[in-house]
């Protein structure tokens, strides 16, 4: 299969490269390498079934140029802006990552006859609530800029399909964890006591309850859903079993750094930011159904990402 | 209050129009009049609480220069590209009508302080499906290009609430018929009768059913959500009693130009266009609750526009 990759360079792009590439297919990588990292796919760049292209998807015109050479059987489209938090302060920031680089990728797709489209969405589509939110879940209200750039994608691409014969495979992540990550609270904490081994900043109560999972389950489910969901719009949740607090995290950090008596101290609050959705709970009854199920549970994915990043396999 | 009024030259904005102003209201019109006409609000130009500017919501300099001029308790956000099946063949329309005038009203409105946003939303934001659809019903699944830009625009305004202390009144309309209506199937099968009155051309099979308003009582309803709603963000669903078929239009357009034995021809198929939802029903509890009630049900409501276009009231 020859496909597209956009968003090829970051963190779960990257790891989608590698698994494309290990089950035989081509990858045209764009990524302008605004959070990607050349790091990511330096181990894809001698394979002759690997490209990388260094392009925005949301230049309409160096996208199109990236059709025109090829004829994909799909696109699988990763690129936005993964860090919620930073686009909390500049709409513009999660208007032009997440949302546009997703509608220039729909247009070109329409015009050069693509029928194909993966999408990478988000459990920020769903907004806040007590109930574990299953994909007919409504209403969607989406907090953060980001779940709002990413629920506006939803739509067009819903329209893109029922207008243009296209299909699409819509995944909801949830908070992701492992190797190559760039943000969030694993990542940080990590971060922070390698600074300070003695005392750990956490953002928030520390009760912020939510589902992560490994970058490993994410892209065996991603591909699990592409092969066996065979509607038009197939509209999936990922994610393992349970959920894990912030304190549970940073209880791993520290467990992963060998380190022992760190004193957390908290900035307070149910939110750890602005757009943060402080609890939070997948129905994951779907993607079980049509036959998957992560490796990990919610806890293990957190426990395992931590002793990753702690040995400096973030590279690998 | 001193209102901005975008899309104010158009089918329902200048009847809200005439209705802000009616209640003692500033309204500053902004209207580019690609689809708004000049003949709509010519008997407010001389009202000192009126003002029209001609410009594109979607430019935003011109739009800033708006909010830079004045400090506006509310906006009423009605611009769009307000005909459904323009936009099914060039996405860009909707787009840049629908979507990015919305975007630009909110960057505008985040920028210089205004808090209060009232929006112009629509039942195609829904999709298909055969229950009667509530303001909380999930999935969200537009097929028009229309449904989807204004979906990406909910979401969008979901976050601005969240992010930046506004508050929003999101109606989502259903077919509205009325004086200065420029488009739909009664405007179309009014039209046709004058040019040709023994035959009538129906796009579909005549079976479509879906809820319509009369634009007053549209206009009734948004105000009454307006001032009784308080949450944060107000989602409401406006529509009449009972749903009207595409087949009881035309015998609303025949009765109302005084014809008899018009031979109606079908161009066949469920949906009139691509993007055409064939059948739509709305839950209405929500509004009904809140205390509001149109004055008329679908099928009256249809029958009085027909006969108020007949009789050459457009322009009133």
């Amino acid at each position: 299969m020859k496909t597209l990759l956009t968003g090829g360079a970051g963190f779960i792009g990257s790891h989608l490269a590698d698994r494309l590439l290990a089950e035989g297919h081509c990858v045209a990588c764009v990524d302008d390498l605004s959070l990607g990292r050349r790091e990511n796919i330096a181990h894809n760049l001698g394979n002759p079934r690997f490209k990388f292209i260094k392009a925005d998807a949301a230049d309409a015109r160096a996208l199109e140029a990236v059709f025109k050479r090829s004829r994909f059987d799909c696109v699988f489209h990763l690129a936005a802006n993964s860090d919620i938090r930073a686009g909390g302060d500049c709409p513009d920031i999660d208007f032009n990552r997440t949302f546009l680089t997703t509608y220039r990728v729909l247009e070109a797709m329409r015009k050069y006859g693509v029928k194909k489209l993966v999408f990478a969405s988000t459990s920020a589509v769903y907004g806040e609530g007590g109930k574990a939110f299953g994909e007919d879940s409504g209403p969607l209200s989406p907090v953060s800029l980001y779940g709002a750039g990413k629920l506006a994608c939803e739509a067009w691409i819903n329209a893109f399909c029922a207008n243009f014969g296209m299909q699409s495979w819509i995944i909801r992540f949830p908070n992701v964890v492992g190797p190559r990550a760039t943000h969030g609270a694993l990542f940080d904490f990590t971060n922070r006591l390698r600074e300070n081994p003695r005392k750990l900043l956490i953002l928030g109560n520390g009760r912020q309850k939510k589902p992560y999972l490994h970058v490993r389950d994410l892209v065996d489910g991603i591909l699990f859903v592409f092969k066996r969901a065979k509607a038009r719009i197939n509209v999936y949740n990922a994610a393992g079993e349970g959920v894990t607090t912030v304190d549970e995290i940073a209880r791993a950090a520290v467990s992963a750094a060998g380190l022992k008596n760190v004193i957390f101290s908290y900035t307070g609050g149910s939110r750890g930011w602005k757009g943060d959705v402080p609890r939070f709970r997948y129905d994951i009854t779907k993607i079980t159904r049509l036959g998957w199920k992560a490796s990990m549970s919610s806890v293990a994915a957190v426990r395992a990402a931590a002793r990753e990043l702690c040995e400096g396999t973030c590279g690998k």
